[in-house]
C-alpha cells in the first residue's frame, strides 16, 4: 500500500509541500478549514477596500486540480492521535497517516487579554479582512451622520496596535484611504482629517529590519500623516479606545489614552489549539518548538512548518514569512518522497532572499542581501514580487489592473459594507 | 429655504431620481441601509461564484460624489410621519422632507411560510448571494467527503423554486458550475452529475415572456441538464428537501418529493415593512398601490417607485424591472424639479424597450418590440446591455475581463467560502 500523507493547512507551507510531492508514490490528503489558499501578504488590501476577497484567494482544489496523488478536503482537524497515527476531524472522521505535515498557521494573540478582541479585530483570514473593512467604512459613515463634534473626532480616529509589517500596512492604508479615496465623497466631514495612530510597545517599528530602514519607514508613514508612537504599551482596550503607558523623557511612566472608535490589532501572533494539543514543547508565543528537521521530538513522522512552528536558528526563531514556510514545505516533501529516516536527513536551512514591508502607494522598505531600499523603488519591487506570486494568472491580471486603476484614479471599487444578517452595524448603536 | 427631498433607497429607482435632480434647487438626502448601489441583475453571478461582490456594487457616495445638492447617509428608515412630514431612522434621527421618494425595493416572500427561509434562501442582497455561494460550494465539498451514496445524491441535488428570471438564472448557473467549472477538481465525486431541478407552480416558466420564448428557455435549460418541472406546487421545505403537489396526466393531484440538501428560493417577492406602515393600500404581494403619478392617495408629495410599488396599467402591475424603476425615478424628478401640483402632472407612462432573461453561457431569451430572440444572439445582447449599465468604468472592464476569462478557461475565481465566524458551516453537521 502506498504511504499516506496528511497535510493540515493549505497555506504557503502546506500547499507547497503538497505540490512538491507531485508524482511521488504517496497518497496525499490536504485538509483545510476553508476552501481557499489565501495570499496573506495582500490581506490588508482587502481590509482597506483595495482588492476583493477573490482577488487574493484561490480554491485549493483548483490549484491541485491536476495532481492525481492528492485529494483536498474541507474539514477542521480537532485532534491528533500520535500513537494510532490518525487525525480526527470535527465531524468525527479519522484520517490515518504515515507522514503528518502540520502547517495550520497561527492565530491572533491578545497576550492574555482575549476581551480586547471584540474591540480590536486582528487580520488573519478573509473574514477578518471583511470585518475590518466594514468597521473602517462604517466609522466614516457614522462620522458623516453625527452632529456631536467629540463623537465625530472619535469616529475619525483610528488606532492600530503593533508596529510590525501588518500594523504598518494597515496604518498606511487607512491614511491613504482617508486622504485620497474617500476625500470629497462626504458632505459633513472631511475624511482626510482622519487621525491614524500606530502604537508600538518596542523601541522602534519593523524591528525585524535594520534600524535605518525602520527610520525610513517612520518618515514615510509621517508623510502620510500617520502618528507613530513607539515605547507605548497597551494596558486596556474598550469601547472608548486604547489606554497606554509610556515613559516620558525623564523615564517616568505616564498614562496616556487614545479615544478612538476603531482599533485594529496587528500585534500578536499566537499558537493554535492544535499546537497546544500536540504535546510538544511550545515557545512563549505558543508556536511548536521543532527539531532541526522540522519534526517534533519523538516523532520523526510528524512535521510542523510555517507560522505554526518556532524553528530556532542560533536561539532565534525564523520569521513568520511565506518564504520560510515554502522552503520548509519543499524540504519536508523531499524527506517524504525518499522516505528518509531521521539519521539521513540534513538540517533545514533557510535561504533568506530578502524581505520587504509596504507603507502605501509608492512607499515601502526592502532589504535583500546587503541592499537597503526605500520609497518608490522598494515599493516597485514589492508590487512586482507580490503580484507575481499571486495564485492564478487571472488573479494576477485583475490585481495589476485594479491597482493600476486605483493608482491612476484614486478610486477603489471594493468599498462594500456587507453583512450576512442584512443589517448594518452602527458603532454608536451597538456599543453604547 | 430650499425644498427638502428625502429619497429612501439607492437602487435603480432612488439613484436615478437623485441623479435626475442634479442641479435642481432642492436639498436631497438619499438614505440607504447599505453603502452601495447594487447591480441586481447580475446578483446571481455572485451567488454562483462567477463575479466578486465588488464587481457588481458601487458605493452610492462615490456615484454622487460631484452632485452638490445631494448628501448620502447610511441608515435604516423605520417609520414615516406623514403629518409631520419626516422619516425616522433606526437610531432615532428624524429627516424632514417636503418631497418624499420611497424606493426601498422588495423583499423575498415565502407566501406565509417564513419557516422555509432557513432552508431556502432568497436572492435580494449581496449578503444573500454570498450565503448562496457558500451553500452551493459547501454541498460539493460535503459530497466529496461523505461515504454514504444516498447522502451524496442528496448533496448533489439542487432544487430551485420559482421559474421566473431569478430561478432560471440560478438553475442554469448551477448546472454550468457543476458541468464546466468544478468538473475534475474532485476525487470522489463527479460534480457534473449534479442534479438541478427547477420547480414552477404555474403552467410555464418565464411567464412574463410569450409562450414561444418560454419554450425556447426550457429547451436551453434542458441542454444544460436542468430538469424543469412546471405545474408543481411546493407544500413544504425542510432539511430533507422539498415536498410538492402536482396534477398527473388524468388531473389527479399527486404528492411528490425532491430530496435535496440545497434548496434556493427564486419565487416570491413581497412588500417591506415600510410599505405596510405607509397606510396606503397594498396589492396581494404587499406592494404599494400607487396612483398614476406614482404617489400614494391623499399625499401628492409622497412618491413610491420601483419594486416597492404596484403601478397598475390596464389592471396589471408594471414588471419589477430596472427600466421601470429608472423611468419612474426620472418622472418623479421632473415633478419635484418644477414643483408640479397633482393637477399639472401627466400620468407616468412606461416605455418598454424589451426584456431578456439569461440561461447560461451563450444561452438566453430576449424580446424587443416584436422581435423574439434566443440562444447566442440573445445572450450577446444581454451581455452587452448588462455590462454597459454596470456602474463605474473599472467595474465594466473587470466584469468583461472576468467573463472573457471564464468563458475561455471554464474557471471561476470567486469560489470562496467565507464566513465571519471563521467557521465552516457543514451541512450534515448543522442540520441533522
Amino acid at each position: 500500500m502506498r504511504r499516506r500523507v496528511v497535510i493540515v493547512g493549505g497555506g504557503f507551507g502546506g500547499l507547497t509541500c503538497a505540490q512538491a510531492l507531485d508524482g511521488a508514490d504517496v497518497d496525499i490528503t490536504l485538509v483545510d478549514r476553508t476552501n481557499h489558499h489565501l495570499f496573506q501578504p495582500l490581506l490588508y488590501q482587502v481590509a482597506m477596500a483595495g482588492l476583493s476577497p477573490a482577488d487574493i484567494a484561490y480554491p485549493i482544489r483548483s490549484i491541485l486540480h491536476d495532481q492525481e496523488n492528492c485529494r483536498v478536503i474541507l474539514g477542521d482537524v480537532v485532534s491528533i492521535d500520535r500513537e494510532a497515527k490518525h487525525v480526527v476531524l470535527a465531524d468525527g472522521e479519522e484520517l490515518e497517516y504515515d507522514w503528518l505535515v502540520l502547517a495550520a498557521g497561527a492565530k491572533t494573540s491578545y497576550f492574555g487579554h482575549d476581551e480586547w478582541e471584540k474591540y480590536a479585530p486582528g487580520l488573519k483570514s478573509l473574514s477578518d479582512a471583511i470585518e475590518i473593512r466594514r468597521r473602517v467604512l462604517v466609522a466614516f459613515e457614522d462620522a458623516e451622520r453625527t452632529t456631536d463634534p467629540q463623537v465625530e473626532r472619535e469616529l475619525l480616529t483610528f488606532a492600530v496596535i503593533g508596529g510590525g509589517p501588518t500594523g504598518v500596512e494597515l496604518a498606511g492604508a487607512i491614511a491613504e484611504l482617508a486622504k485620497h479615496v474617500l476625500a470629497g465623497d462626504f458632505r459633513s466631514i472631511r475624511p482626510e482629517k482622519a487621525h491614524v495612530i500606530l502604537v508600538e510597545a518596542g523601541e522602534r517599528i519593523l524591528a525585524g529590519f535594520p534600524p535605518d530602514l525602520s527610520q525610513l519607514a517612520v518618515e514615510q508613514l509621517e508623510e502620510l500623516g500617520v502618528d507613530v508612537r513607539t515605547g507605548a504599551r497597551v494596558t486596556r482596550i474598550d469601547v472608548d479606545g486604547v489606554k497606554l503607558q509610556r515613559k516620558d523623557a525623564d523615564g517616568v511612566t505616564v498614562d496616556d489614552e487614545i479615544r478612538a472608535r476603531t482599533v485594529l490589532w496587528g500585534a500578536g501572533v499566537g499558537g493554535t489549539r492544535l499546537a497546544e494539543d500536540l504535546g510538544a514543547p511550545l515557545d512563549r508565543s505558543g508556536r511548536v518548538l521543532v527539531r532541526r528537521d522540522t519534526t517534533i521530538p519523538d516523532h520523526e513522522e510528524i512535521f510542523c512548518i510555517g507560522d505554526m512552528a518556532a524553528h530556532l536558528v542560533d536561539g532565534k526563531p525564523l520569521p513568520g514569512l511565506s518564504p520560510v514556510a515554502m522552503q520548509q514545505g519543499r524540504y519536508v516533501a523531499d524527506i517524504i518522497r525518499f522516505g528518509l529516516p531521521r539519521s539521513r536527513r540534513n538540517d533545514f536551512v533557510y535561504f533568506d532572499k530578502g524581505s520587504m514591508a509596504t507603507i502605501g502607494r509608492s512607499r515601502a522598505i526592502a532589504m535583500a542581501a546587503k541592499m537597503h531600499l526605500s520609497g518608490f523603488l522598494a515599493w516597485g519591487a514589492w508590487l512586482f514580487i507580490h503580484v507575481w506570486f499571486l495564485m492564478g494568472f487571472k488573479n494576477r491580471l485583475v490585481v495589476m489592473f485594479t491597482w493600476a486603476w486605483s493608482y491612476l484614479s484614486y478610486r477603489r471599487g471594493a468599498r462594500l459594507i456587507t453583512d450576512r444578517g442584512g443589517e448594518v452595524f452602527v458603532h454608536g448603536g451597538k456599543h453604547r
